[in-house]
């Protein structure tokens, strides 16, 4: 349930999808693997374009890096080719090797093709830190997981701690995976773009709701801090889609607008903060053996770019808050707690704290 | 005079800066012409990084391209090479061949060694499109222009309608020449972080100050609309300067966090925009001719850098609001004409508009 | 005429277009203006794209740095936006701004709409360093001579010490413009690749033909050198044209295989060179003012990149030669003089010397 | 043994290192874990920049993406910190995933702090596809070989058909391991650079030793093809490494002159090719605690890059043709089989076939 049936929060003016969910966009779904376990909390969780065979049938793609202190892999293709031929998989830092490993066995299982009569694979895998919270030393996350995580895929998923987010920690507060969709016409025909993020990002201090600094007022008064004002060493994983035929170039441009997603929350894009954003049509489709030489594919005339431009600024902030609004709090390894932000606003007397 | 001591605006925390311009960082210094005539209302800002020869002794430079539906000429050799060698020249777009080759005359005088005994020169002009008021197709502005701002350069400016800002439309109202600074320690010495901008980019319902939605309070209740609320085609160039020792790679992620602080008033990057980054430090200098092959350079260590893209942050959001709260109304071609937010928030009943 | 029909010169084993040049590609046209009188060896090349209104018809396009020690203008605008909507210019270093200005005044001339009810227009201007030959520091190149070269466009022009190429080194020799093209069948359709270069690069000890290091050869046994062996301050601009319909991420590929012909002739693109190429297809054609918000384009299928990224090879290989063996032996400043290869060649025995 | 001893092949004209590998810069190492069974054909190979603690006494680093069809893990980071922190691993393509979680394991148990007290670590690893001759399917490489092949690291390393480069396949013979440097004076210091490449890339009719089509001239005459010539699926890695001091900046500049050397031998950058360079130095370190905010770094003025240019085009192709050279003849899966250069070589005549 998108935050804005709950929360009187504004994030922009344009019209909201049905789910309010990246899975908005017809085909794409999302499943979650959560391991939660004492000081082991974290998990994986997989974004999947379309329910074909991706292997096959690619979807165009590109990707960006905002801050790059981080391990995504997959990136130098998608860049070179401008498509994605796997779903992404999300998971935390450390995990990043076996979550690969595992996805490539299941594209393997797939196409009996790759490796042998045919190339092989680009697995895409993104990740953010969720040490503060589990034992990342620990290389709890197993192959199974990531294909428990890939099993479960569905239009109606979850937000918040769950998944690769089940360890993470926003702005000082517990953090996770949160998603937000956008609709707009171009030519009589209805599109959709929407967002899915996996935020680790940010301080307390620099929280902000509806223009408000809410990390300071949540703050204000309590006895002891709500979070312990340590470096920013997290990061954020945007995923992008849209049904709009985009070239690579202008999925490019897309995945740039993020940062003014992230900005308008309270985010400095700190040094140690991996942010990593991945953009993919599900209109634009490349086989993987192409009937003709000269294949044929639609793009948005730019001068038409901009409200796509505000759709990505919109989702992606509405993608943080919802992260940290739908989660729980966490404790975890060395009684590490991070609190709610849905807890502590209800706490600090619900909307009318946000207005 | 910096916006701070006049009106009760939060642009973040940190220290401002004695004059809260770009030149508290010591040997910046800025000069405008201002071209104002009818239908024509352009000019020309120049940048010096430091007082002596540029060519001989540069400064460790780099670029960003937050948007590139711009037409800046020399950020080809400031990218491979990492130094600035000129002043940074600020005009309209359709100047930016006069003004560069102003540039290349003037450099060619300081330096009679250039194309006879060494190499030649990179001379960098950034502009924003002013043909919304200016009659740009005139190409009024002159290599004399040109100069005259290079003559003008002092430490202590005029912001607003000034200079290459004498044109520019910022959030629907007059925009133009902004500026502001920042300080903080490292080392137990204190250095300082300055962001000029050149604002031409931006939607009136878009404007947003202290958090609050104020283009849309401004409109709110007026009879006709103080914009025509056109397609952004405009451009925001922003420039960086700090003596803080840095690499060209750190310069770099400077120039992104200005997203940041452009995000912060409102900014969605749009589609024609031109949105382009320079950023230098006066603490690395790069000689012409070096006498050894291997030179020293100070560089600071990366987990101390959350302060400078945190001063990139503040000072470009307030750069921005200083260029239109520091520049007149200005009526131009076609009778044309755009508004002070300064006059505006002094209707809407000043500071206390604000809060 | 191309090199192949006199000189028996291997550059690869593709097919060749009828003129061997880059105007093969169906209404790509060149134009020289050149500019000689004694110590002023220097001039304007134009090259169009096609004989439409290139702003209102752009052609889809990309560019790539191999070494940014260059000036070239417009390159920002041909990365964000994907096409070219002017003529390529090339020129020496420091009439970049004179002949950017002249190909606005040529835009604006020919739509008026530009700067008016429109926005502005993206100059694309290349250079290089001709300096050594020529008085570059007189800027004796007019807006005139631009408009002469853009006048002068024709299929069948000419390459050597002419237009641009008036005053340029390449391997220590006579450089200039050289150009060549292939042809190929891609879904039964015959298709082209050509290139143009701009030759301002190398030593001549680094220069190889044939695999022979034909610029050792012809040095041995000479009394005075034929080359003062300086350090390389030159560059080469590479434009390459087609009409396979390519995505701009696609002509970016082939931008990136100008290096693999520079190679084969002995470059090792050295600090003070420039070395940029543009390349842009005829056949994705880019409206100023789009029929419909969804455009559809033609892309070529990226496992049949290969015939094309070897056309690039080898049209940069003999452009380069092409270059040097149709430029004829040039004095100019101080009385300095380079040498025609091909004069060289035919004193060492002609055909014969190269096997 | 570098191949200049035994093969009368030139590859330039600097002067060469003691050992002609990439080890002949003080202090980087090599090590291989070779995987030989039959339809398994593959491997480990480790290249360490120093002796000590990598993570705590990070190198100055770069990369840069010549063709972006390719896996290698790692590169974000690298581009936006400037630095290295664990050693290069290279492996096949689909075992990615395995090797870099046995690097984390590596990295962890020498680091206690990592993930617990401090941030996470960065492994890089890089890959080719040796599917042609190996069950590339059957993820043989395990954990374990990628420990061994740390454990293993010598300066005095073999090339060839070792390690990562059991089952790779270069100009449609036998690829894998190769390497050589070369040595120059700066300042009155000796200094080093050094390659190493990972073959796997090209066809053999491109073959070019000593500017002869070499790959043309061995088929000639024989029954039967030497190689099958399929479609470039291909790679090619490259390291390099000096001790010179250089700036972040610097090293990309190195990286991008390895297509230079790439060339020479015949490669055209494929399609289907991930061609991915590494460069560091070992001349200027990055303490993972810096004592002071302000590091003092070296490096080399710019227009003494050339030598070092001219340095990695002579190794790259030089290592392209030791790997080839080093190499035996290898039968893999489905009964293929790779032949040696070498041997084709000696039974053309030796020496002899090269003039």
């Amino acid at each position: 349930m998108g935050i804005d049936q709950t929360w009187n929060i504004r994030t922009g003016s344009m019209k909201k999808g049905e789910r309010n969910l990246i899975s908005d966009v017809p085909g794409v779904t999302v499943g979650h693997c959560t391991v939660s376990d004492g000081a082991v909390q974290t998990g994986v969780t997989a974004v999947l374009p379309h329910s074909g065979n991706l292997f096959r049938d690619k979807v165009m793609a590109a990707c960006h890096v905002l801050n790059g202190f981080g391990k995504t892999t997959g990136l130098v293709e998608i860049e070179e080719m401008g498509f994605l031929e796997t779903p992404v998989l999300l998971t935390n830092t450390l995990s990043v090797g076996t979550v690969s490993t595992a996805l490539v066995e299941y594209m393997l299982e797939q196409n009996p093709e790759i490796g042998n009569t045919t190339g092989t694979v680009n697995p895409v895998v993104c990740e953010c830190n969720d040490g503060y919270l589990s034992d990342i030393r620990g290389l709890h996350v197993t192959k199974e997981h990531a294909k428990e995580a890939l099993g479960n895929c569905r239009a109606d998923f979850e937000e918040g701690a769950v998944g690769a987010g089940r360890g993470m920690k926003c702005h000082g507060l517990k953090g996770g995976i949160g998603s937000a969709s956008r609709r707009f016409q171009m030519d009589d025909t209805w599109y959709t773009i929407g967002a899915l993020t996996l935020t680790n990002h940010g301080l307390l201090s620099d929280l902000e709701i509806n223009g408000k600094q809410m990390g300071k007022l949540l703050e204000a008064g309590k006895e002891k801090p709500l979070s312990v004002n340590e470096r920013d060493r997290g990061s954020v994983i945007t995923l992008l889609a849209t049904d709009v035929p985009l070239s690579e170039r202008q999925l490019k441009r897309l995945c740039k607008r993020a940062a003014m997603g992230l900005a308008r929350t309270g985010s400095y894009m700190m040094n140690g903060s991996g942010e990593i954003v991945i953009a993919f049509t599900t209109a634009n489709r490349i086989p993987h053996v192409p009937a003709t030489d000269v294949l044929s594919f639609g793009m948005l005339a730019d001068d038409q770019m901009d409200v796509l431009f505000r759709g990505v600024a919109e989702t992606v902030e509405e993608a943080v808050l919802s992260s940290m609004l739908h989660a729980e709090t966490v404790t975890g390894r060395k009684g590490r707690c991070l609190q709610s932000l849905e807890k502590l606003l209800r706490q600090a007397g619900g909307n009318a704290a946000l207005t």
